[in-house]
């Protein structure tokens, strides 16, 4: 085990009408007027929007509003909200909505106490030294970003999508109501389980021995998504598997899976220069690009992958020929992703073989090698786009 | 799935040398003048004393000292720690030590903050409204308090061991090396194990349905303590088995596999009237009441112990009489702690079947029932008592 620290101060407010806290959380974290930070017209809709404002009024808080929020979402609006956060003397920002939203307030909360562009926390050129505090009402589980203190920004003028981290970026307070996810609709849902799933395999995937608490606790995530994912997706209004589901997205992405090793992120690094080029849902991506990295690994390091196959999907060990196990364990996972309708092919999700070239650029373009379970040269990354490039 | 609130804090830092940002921490937390509290004489021993006032001394941060807490922390030494704290303008309280001096240390925080007997929040008669913040070397794994809002004292003069909890409570930090507990004996390695394992216990077994995702953190844990307590028992200097333990002991309390549920405590409860009259260390006192209380409840309401005999045990699970896979579970529960050395009688921890009846008398001095996931009444829990009193 390495050292480690692990620091996950946020406040989780979980349940039926656990949005009614919103006012007092605020001020019991000493807010005074807040930026309600937001994404399309779907809070409208599912009546969410009008149960937070109740929540604000309530308790009295004053606020200003910025919508517009997009899925991968923008520096565009992040610039906007900076600017307004500054011109309105905003001292706390509300993220009512998903990762998205959650990323952006986030981007906005740490931009609005620098001088300089905030994404050169992005870009690597500078590290958060102060944030403005921010809190989130979950609405879509997924992306773990409530209790997290990653943020990913996509940087429309080089379409690139890049990540910053910090813990002034850990919200104080996240509100998950499991009933406001089940108005998802079932690709939306689906995709956020594999986020999820996803989140975890990149922590599980290490090269670092001798951690089997974490092990284990990555196990019981993922199992936990593979029982409930297609219950919700048979019941959608099923509120204790919505609830299973969003819990465990905080658990997956809070780093209490990842603590004492050295995690992969390859997969990730991948996906996202597909969405940032497409603007794939990132799940979506994720269940292209992981299956076809976990077959090009496999042969170079199989190691993890049978406590994978074992623990995860129930595969009986073959002691004589454990790949033989592990490969069992790729499979049910890609029968998995397909039993809920994740897409599995470029095609499905209408990206290019011909880009692949500029994507592998991108992503080389300040780095030797991507990810650390199997260090992956330009070759290594274009061949596993190239193993599910149908067109 | 229950409502809840989860909010841990607590920054840990753990591994190699993490003692040595003990000053820095607390200097990060605010502190300026800190009350050294500690038990025996085995941190001058094994030298963490010396690493400790290192730490403190490279930051410049100002102490005094109160030493001598007892296993089965007692209220007199939290009198005098009270009463030290105004004396000398403290303002913060490092824990160097396992749960008994970190209990101990809650208390003073609490106390010295309240004008009326601390022992009132012990008896239920006021709630922990502040605290002088705390925070924590710790160097035995077993009772989580590094990372709970919990404190357990015992009242001298009626002979009761009593908790407390409050987030005012919770450390402000964990200092954890696992080196620090390389040094205790196996039996109280084995007890501390044994502790962490009933700590999951206590949240596992619940009427609570559908939070699968925290039934398999339990068992995680548990899988973890099963497998890593008979490694370190062989190699007490076994550094990675000891990391596992140490961090599966903060996830044990931290409640992190508690939200959601009903939690049970019964056997906690039957196991302090023991440790309160004969002084048995606390895990050793549970090795003897959890089986016991296992047996007894298991016809009453067997539900659970199926998953925790096939999840955590490895027992194969019988469709038709799924009680004899629970029975299975129960005996290799068993096993395990006479593997590890853990005592099963009365006998074994000196205890005397005669006291019985005040020991029921003081646990049901206030309440009617007992625990959760079968309400025990008097009768119920003498016969506890009584199946494992052989002398």
């Amino acid at each position: 085990m390495e050292n480690f620290t692990f620091y996950s101060p946020t406040r989780f407010e979980f349940g039926h009408e656990a949005e009614k806290k919103t006012g007092e959380l605020i001020r019991m974290f000493g807010g005074t007027k807040v930026l309600l930070h937001y994404g399309g017209g779907s809070i409208r809709q599912n009546g969410i929007y009008g149960k937070v404002i109740a929540a604000l009024t309530a308790a009295d808080v004053q606020f200003a509003e910025l919508g517009g929020v997009v899925p991968n979402p923008r520096s565009g609006l992040v610039y906007q909200g900076i600017e307004k956060v500054r011109k309105e003397g905003i001292d706390f920002i509300l993220a009512v909505g998903g990762g998205s939203v959650i990323d952006s307030a986030k981007a906005i909360a740490a931009g609005a106490k620098y001088d300089g562009d905030f994404l050169d926390f992005y870009r690597g050129k500078a590290k958060i030294a102060d944030a403005i505090p921010i809190g989130t009402v979950l609405t879509i589980a997924a992306a773990g970003s409530e209790g997290s203190p990653n943020s990913v920004i996509t940087d429309e003028e080089n379409k690139v999508k890049k990540g910053a981290m910090s813990d002034f970026l850990r919200p104080k307070f996240s509100v998950m109501n499991p009933e406001f996810t089940c108005s998802l609709p079932p690709y939306q849902t689906a995709a956020g389980a594999t986020d999820i799933f996803i989140h975890v395999c990149e922590r599980y995937f290490s090269n670092t021995k001798e951690v089997s608490i974490t092990d284990r606790l990555c196990e019981s995530v993922m199992k936990t998504i593979v029982y409930e994912t297609p219950r919700v997706l048979r019941d959608p209004d099923n509120y204790e598997a919505r609830a299973n589901i969003m819990w465990a997205g905080m658990i997956a992405h809070n780093n209490i899976c990842g603590v004492g090793r050295t995690q992969d992120w390859a997969s990730h690094h991948i996906e996202h220069e597909l969405s940032a080029q497409y603007d794939v849902t990132h799940g979506a991506g994720l269940a292209v690009i992981v299956p076809a990295w976990m077959k090009y690994v496999l042969p170079i390091h199989p190691e993890k992958f049978v406590p994978f196959a074992t623990e995860v999907w129930g595969v009986p060990l073959d002691m004589v020929n454990p790949i033989e196990t592990a490969m069992r364990g790729i499979e049910r996972f890609e029968a998995f992703l397909k039993q809920i309708g994740m897409p599995s092919t470029f095609s499905d999700i209408g990206a290019k073989k011909s880009d692949i070239p500029t994507m592998v650029e991108r992503l080389f373009s300040k780095k030797e090698t991507e990810g650390n379970y199997v260090k992956l040269s330009r070759d290594d990354v274009t061949k596993i786009y190239e193993s599910v490039a149908d067109q």
